[in-house]
């Protein structure tokens, strides 16, 4: 980055001292965090983009590169809904909202935010969220597990569920031997998170043969070779449904779970960003806070965390930042201080606020015309009907490749195929270092 | 907030375990940060803000609670700029543009925006936020200080200035013995984050008596010492202008600093996230950025980080949580690191990045008619005069108090008054094992 004539460098040699910031000097941890973010096929493909942006694409057969690694449906057309954004859009202008051209339903809603809140999304709100949008998730999480009132203390509005794991794993992880068991295949966050505070991560496989479902014995495998190593073991997580494997979890797999965090003194962090992202006939999400608390004691009595974002499901709003994370049978003075870490960081975005809060109380008979219910739920089967679609499709074409296999997406918005590579390739790859699969993805280039 | 009858405890107590997180297991460092944003004085408010929301609050002489410890301006009735809250909104509903009831320069500012991206707003931007936002900061940057070009990609795009103070204190403190110094009085901010991540908070005190200005001395003394415990000291924040002391600082006391860390190897954290709250006549904000690249060799070497922040200023967009940072003479190779850490976290909101650029482009008249820039010129006139006024009648009636004094509020939004007890008092808080000003705030309830 700086750069000057050598001449220069002679003449100034003594003067002028090496950087203090270092890869040497800077914090270890972030150095441990590499590869889980930045493996090299994306900086092949940021390299690539760089390339076309600044005209020097022609190299390469193709002349635009689609990035599928990370969930981003409105950059491939998915619409947002019309009543979140007229809504967020007249929380903007609060002197404005009867001028808006936007329907007298959005009208209320806007109205009704503005009534809540003294400088709704211009001021600070509470560190934990807006009050009255924690109690509508309370609310949306009662009404969508058909259980017992959920205390509005136990929710926090986050920066999307990202911004909530990361307070969690900050929070559980205290030395070098805190461990967090996580499914693999995971998508990276987990490890960047684990290394950057300094923990372990304890895999445990997901079985492709099953369709990508727990095996206790596995389970218990990865557990006890962990303790053996003097890995304390704190917190196992669970996405559901998966990703990047879009499996579903039943309910008997969940109690499984519960049981086994539960006698072996683990905590659970259930990532289900993506519960309204059921596509399989049949197969239904339950939250795992439900199963929780319809178990006997003492499983009633485990500790989780469960995250949900508007960036997923079917608002597919992931610039804006929004979701709520909810504690359940957490120690109070733990969760104090979980607040207390909120507090540092201040309050999550409103914008990202107010679109938890659509997310979680979207237009309702009781509340709207039928209008616009009706264009609410239209929008929204599309969506998902697409996703649907779209999931089926990759499925067949990838099962239909020779040599590639494909389980069923039953979830979420991911496939994840198995490739089986020729003796050629795989000798090929051999003689160059690489593994058979970045060598197969280098070759395309 | 688990409870059950006791016979329940009873029956069940062989079974149910105590909870696996406790304030025993978390991570100790959160423990740490305890007493640095809850302070007794905060929690009695909040307890006396939930005793008025429950309509217990008759036990006060006061029916409401105005909360001065945080700078949040629209709270206070701070109105936000129409032009910025229309392109907002207008972002938000692309299809919707030309039929909202705003200026046609508004509408050209949005669709530009939506001519710069796919999906604004709804997707995913580059984890270090819209190329064409960081371009405008780079320019910003460069018009402000009169100086060079400025790298686009030393620009990285924030939720808030604490967002990216929070993520270099991060990348800087390695392990328990590295220490940054700390102006003080400070808000609690960094005394937090230092604890966090486990390092050493380094003080350096300001001299009331010379309006909050740094003393020399001290600063040695203080590097001194810290150095004689074994602390590795890495880095100097300066608040500038002041918070919580109001202060501004000249040319050469930041000469001063730029050599005193350049001398000792440490690097600086500038945070000026209020750059436009100047009230002082004769006073001007200069930034760190262009005082260092204005000094001769080796100086002009010297690692910085500036922060800015769409919270503060005349915008007080506080809720919105945008802003920017920027990183000079940064070796690439940490760059590479600082950029990767914001990868694991994702984008910063969107909403904030476009406020951001809303902040550092305002209406111009190359770009706009006559009647918006003026208009954003008289709102901007309008809020800074109010504060400049507000800062004056605050000091004034301070000072004109009996045993209180306070230094001229030169900028930013806070005042800092010293006062004086009566040795009844002194005695008073001793008996209450208290210190006499949290006796003295503790009296009014």
């Amino acid at each position: 980055m700086i750069s000057f004539p050598l001449r220069q460098i002679r003449h100034s040699f003594s003067t002028i001292k090496p950087p203090v910031l270092t890869l040497e000097t800077i914090c270890s941890k972030l150095l441990k965090a590499e590869y889980a973010v930045r493996g090299t096929i994306p900086m092949k493909a940021a390299q690539i983009a760089e390339e076309i942006r600044i005209g020097q694409g022609s190299k390469h057969p193709f002349g635009n590169l689609t990035e599928l690694n990370i969930g981003n449906p409105q950059i491939f057309g998915q619409p947002p809904f019309s009543f979140i954004r007229e809504v967020l859009a007249s929380c903007f202008n609060p002197k404005m909202i009867d001028k808006m051209p936007f329907h007298q339903d959005v009208k209320s809603r806007s109205k009704f935010y503005h009534s809540n809140v003294t400088a709704l999304i211009g001021a600070y709100s509470e560190s934990v969220g807006y009050r009255f949008v924690r109690e509508n998730v309370s609310k949306f999480i009662k009404q969508r597990d058909g259980g017992n009132d959920v205390p509005v203390s136990n929710i926090i509005l986050t920066d999307g569920a990202s911004n909530g794991i990361n307070m969690i794993l900050s929070t559980i992880l205290s030395n070098e031997k805190d461990g967090v068991m996580i499914p693999i295949p995971q998508y990276p966050l987990y490890t960047a998170l684990i290394a950057l505070r300094n923990g372990q991560e304890v895999p445990y496989y997901l079985n492709e043969d099953l369709g990508w479902q727990i095996c206790p014995n596995d389970l218990n495998n990865s557990l006890k070779e962990a303790r053996s190593k003097g890995v304390n073991v704190k917190a196992l997580v669970l996405i559901n449904p998966g990703n990047p494997t879009g499996q579903i979890f039943d309910e008997d797999a969940l109690k499984t779970l519960i049981k086994f965090c539960y006698e072996n003194r683990m905590v659970i962090l259930a990532d289900e960003v993506y519960q309204e992202n059921i596509y399989k006939e049949g197969k239904k999400f339950v939250s795992m806070k439900k199963v929780l608390t319809e178990m006997p004691q003492p499983y009633n009595r485990l500790e989780l965390f469960s995250f949900h974002s508007t960036s997923k499901g079917f608002l597919g709003e992931c610039g804006i930042r929004g979701g709520y994370m909810e504690m359940t049978n957490i120690d109070s003075d733990v969760l104090a201080q979980i607040v207390k870490l909120k507090s540092i960081n201040l309050c999550s975005n409103t914008t990202g606020q107010i679109t938890t809060d659509l997310m979680v109380n979207p237009p309702k008979k009781e509340e709207c015309s039928q209008e616009t219910v009706e264009k609410y739920e239209n929008e929204r089967a599309e969506i998902l009907s697409s996703f649907k679609k779209r999931a089926q499709i990759v499925t067949d074409k990838l099962n239909k490749m020779k040599n590639i296999k494909c389980a069923e997406v039953e979830g979420a918005m991911y496939a994840f195929p198995k490739l089986f590579f020729t003796e050629k390739i795989i000798t090929e790859a051999a003689k160059r270092k690489m593994n058979p699969d970045l060598f197969y993805t280098y070759e395309g280039f």
